[in-house]
């Protein structure tokens, strides 16, 4: 269980944290993931957070849940002792909570490079791209649909990044790519393009299985079977609907001991109640099922809870994104997941902005900072997004993995020591003098402030004669094709890349191209 | 003492809080102020907040702080029991807090119109404007010096924004009137074009008692002895030195029993350590020692708590804002305040960026965030800032109102009650179908979300065959002229309003005009 409690002077910060020098730092390769030295934003009470834990208890026997399409599905929960009419299922109070208890509070993500593995859940954060728009936009050429040359580039992006630490998954949807074989390329380009660990295809069992499978080539058979080496983010189709896509796939995730992470898409107001109170008491009973099961798949295996709340626009019924209802909400779903002892994926860098601006890094502040401190432990959607998630936008990426170099620094906290207390300090320079060259000041100054690589801060005047008086998504179009041009592939073993390769040929040839 | 444990479900929503009805609402008048029905974000251990205070006191009583060019200040110490050596004042640890216990926790700030009048102090939250630029600027003219025109468009933009509660100060420097009659048309034109509560000058001790004096003639003199009327917000002159003219203001103010601001000002690493605990605990002693010279000069005095965090870039020294390490380390500065028992003014709406882009709204949200997480009773600098505190933007004004706005949501947490908790919609709704049109959407959706009026949230094609393909800046830019088109003066008394223009008439013929 995370510690609630306030929490400082965490004792591995060797490891993860604040890197020991700032300067140079964007061309380092950062830390693995973070530990947060903060604590989480609790803002419900006790008593509030049993109110809706007994509402979902009564959503889930008195109207409980549909798995279409799954008849292994249904032979589980019957065996679990629910109450199964039809696709129904229905669940008496408290037999979820028993179910998911036997999955691990935290684990560890391999990835091909031991030095980039993550550890998802406690004190955890790990960082990731943003997941699943058809479209993509720069400043250049506009909105228009992804490609693999998208994909790959955005993978490039976000190895050369510090800031994150995981590849993601479906970064931007491959639309030149036939919709049957795209599982196969990406997957690929994720090994290929990136050392980091990274996400699998969950959009039909068969494709979640080549996943695993490719990971296998990549991990080793045996390797696998006892590691996570792999995720698959598998959504509910909320409200109270399990599709029988969704739950092969999470189940061929979690018979590979593979880490499922289960996520409702509630619209508040459509696909849920319209009152946060209600929508979060929805989405734990089906993130509840979903993780429970995992467990009955195969008990132990790895699974993340997780969580997706949004509103509406009241004057155009659009979806709205980084308001502040979902972001206030994500605060109590992380409450309710440390309960159950589970690891967390909630919220993300969301906005409904079809361009880098000031909308766009309002709500998607907004939005990331909820799940910086609701304490989410693995935080889809970190970079990216614009268009109501419809879009990845270039500018934004590299803004938003910027954004993620500064959460570092937040989550780092305030450190109290006798260093951090200066009280050397004060004695040197006393009142009325200033502490810029002090002792003090040259022993901390290069790690004591994070530097942004894209926020101008030259006084006005440098700004408009030298720098080009630009804005900062101006400054980002110039950063994204600089790292793109400077990027380096990591060395890939050369048998395990001929093997995939061949993997990828040969599973491609025994299909018929497929586009929808 | 606010409460720092979860705190929901406040009894008074109908005076604070979220407004009745949010359709129409930027016509409305909003409300007066928040009360806050979410926890503060407390992230330090008491352990750790006992160190801050243990090297705070030692600085007191082994650095001390100057008191310059204030005699009756320096008899107010010697009184005290303070060891008074010239300027240099030393403090026993605990005298000070022992001093400021008699300061009330909570106050409230008397508006023109009783209806406007501020709770400052407890669970309460006033935004203000930002105060001080020499500079405003906007998209069509660009940057340039401020003048009386534009000090009162800003007034009549806050005045005609729901979402702020108090008219604030020295919204930006009216270069054209002469730095010595200045606070007289200031303090006239907040008392003309709104009907809000108001801050006074603290450039001289005359000034702020011309000041006053205009605050007496609009509330009447008993009035103004015996409740909060006016603010005067105070500098100190860091590190651990207080300017005479700042402390003559101060005591000008608290000897009319008027509340003064007591703000230290510390860029990390020039005028306080670079680490934030010892920057705090600096902080945190300079304000102590000004919150006790307002008791010293009446026992009673309201006084609010003020604290200014900055950090600085590595790469070329320049001050830096809205960045994680003052963010996080305003948190703490909310947890001394507590334990303090005294109002907290603290962060505000920050950034270096000199266009209402990206930048701007990421900088300005992480800071506004931290003053809001922090438990800060009296935003200053809520909205407008651009350029390092240096100009007042027209757009980033507009923008940064209706991000209030979002907070006002924010601020409202998450009600848990039956109507919330939807179990009725659920019985209703079942699985596979949706929200849209059921019961309990119909009863809530008019207030479950905040409707931003600047944020884009239409499909991407209407918003760009539609909407123009704008940016947040360009709507802004639109707004703020449309708002100052239609803008209307709140009714003021003829009587009144003539006799502070005869005061300021008298004032002004009887001063050459001074440019410095």
């Amino acid at each position: 269980m995370v510690a609630t409690a306030p929490v400082e002077n965490a004792t591995r910060r060797s490891r993860a944290g604040r890197p020991a020098r700032r300067e140079g730092a964007a061309k380092a390769r950062g830390v693995p993931y973070i530990q947060r030295n903060i604590p989480t934003y609790d803002v419900l009470s006790e008593e509030n957070l049993v109110k809706i834990e007994g509402v979902a208890d009564r959503i889930l026997a008195e109207v409980g849940i549909e798995f279409r399409d799954d008849p292994e599905a249904l032979e589980h929960w019957k065996r679990a002792g629910a109450k199964v009419e039809g696709p129904l299922v229905r669940f008496e109070p408290g037999m979820l909570r028993e179910i998911v208890s036997t999955a691990p509070a935290e684990f560890t993500q391999h990835a091909r490079d031991p030095d980039r593995n993550v550890r998802i859940g406690g004190r955890n954060v790990v960082f990731s791209p943003a997941y699943g728009s058809p479209f993509v936009m720069d400043l250049d050429k506009g909105r228009r649909y992804g490609t693999l040359e998208d994909f790959r580039n955005f993978i490039k992006l976000a190895q050369s990044s510090p800031w994150l630490h995981h590849s993601g998954g479906t970064i931007c949807e491959p639309v030149d790519v036939p919709v049957n074989k795209r599982h196969l390329d990406m997957v690929y380009s994720h090994i290929k393009y990136s050392d980091r660990a990274f996400m699998g295809s969950i959009t039909a069992e068969e494709r979640a299985e080549d996943s695993i499978d490719m990971a296998r080539i990549l991990f080793g058979t045996d390797f696998v079977d006892r590691n996570c080496v792999i995720l698959g983010n598998v959504n509910v189709n909320s409200p109270l609907v399990w599709d029988g896509t969704m739950t092969k796939s999470l189940r061929a995730y979690a018979r590979a001991n593979q880490a499922a992470v289960i996520v409702p898409f509630i619209l508040g107001g459509a696909m849920g109640p319209v009152t946060n109170a209600g929508a979060i008491a929805q989405s734990y009973a089906e993130t509840l099922a979903g993780c429970a099961l995992t467990q009955l798949e195969r008990k132990g295996a790895p699974v993340i809870f997780g969580n997706f709340l949004s509103s509406m626009s009241l004057r155009s019924g659009s979806p709205t994104f980084g308001t502040p209802e979902p972001a206030i909400g994500s605060m109590v779903v992380g409450q309710l997941a440390r309960r159950l002892n589970l690891p967390l994926r909630c919220a993300g860098n969301f906005s409904n902005s079809k361009l880098p601006d000031g909308q766009a890094m309002q709500e998607g502040l907004m939005s990331m900072l909820s799940a910086v401190h609701c304490g989410a432990n693995f935080i889809l959607h970190s970079a990216g997004f614009l268009d109501g998630l419809l879009s990845m936008s270039y500018e934004k990426f590299v803004m938003d993995t910027d954004l993620c170099g500064a959460l570092h620094s937040y989550l780092a906290g305030v450190t109290v020591d006798d260093n951090t207390l200066a009280m050397d300090a004060f004695l040197q320079v006393g009142p009325g003098s200033h502490f810029l060259g002090c002792d003090h000041t040259m022993r901390n100054y290069q790690t004591a402030f994070w530097d942004s690589a894209l926020s101008d801060n030259e006084p006005f005047e440098k700004w408009s004669e030298e720098g080009g008086s630009t804005d900062m998504a101006t400054r980002a179009n110039a950063a994204w094709k600089k790292t793109l041009a400077e990027y380096e592939a990591p060395p890939l073993d050369e048998a395990i890349d001929e093997a995939l390769c061949d993997y990828v040929t040969r599973k491609k040839a025994a299909m018929a191209d497929a586009w929808y």
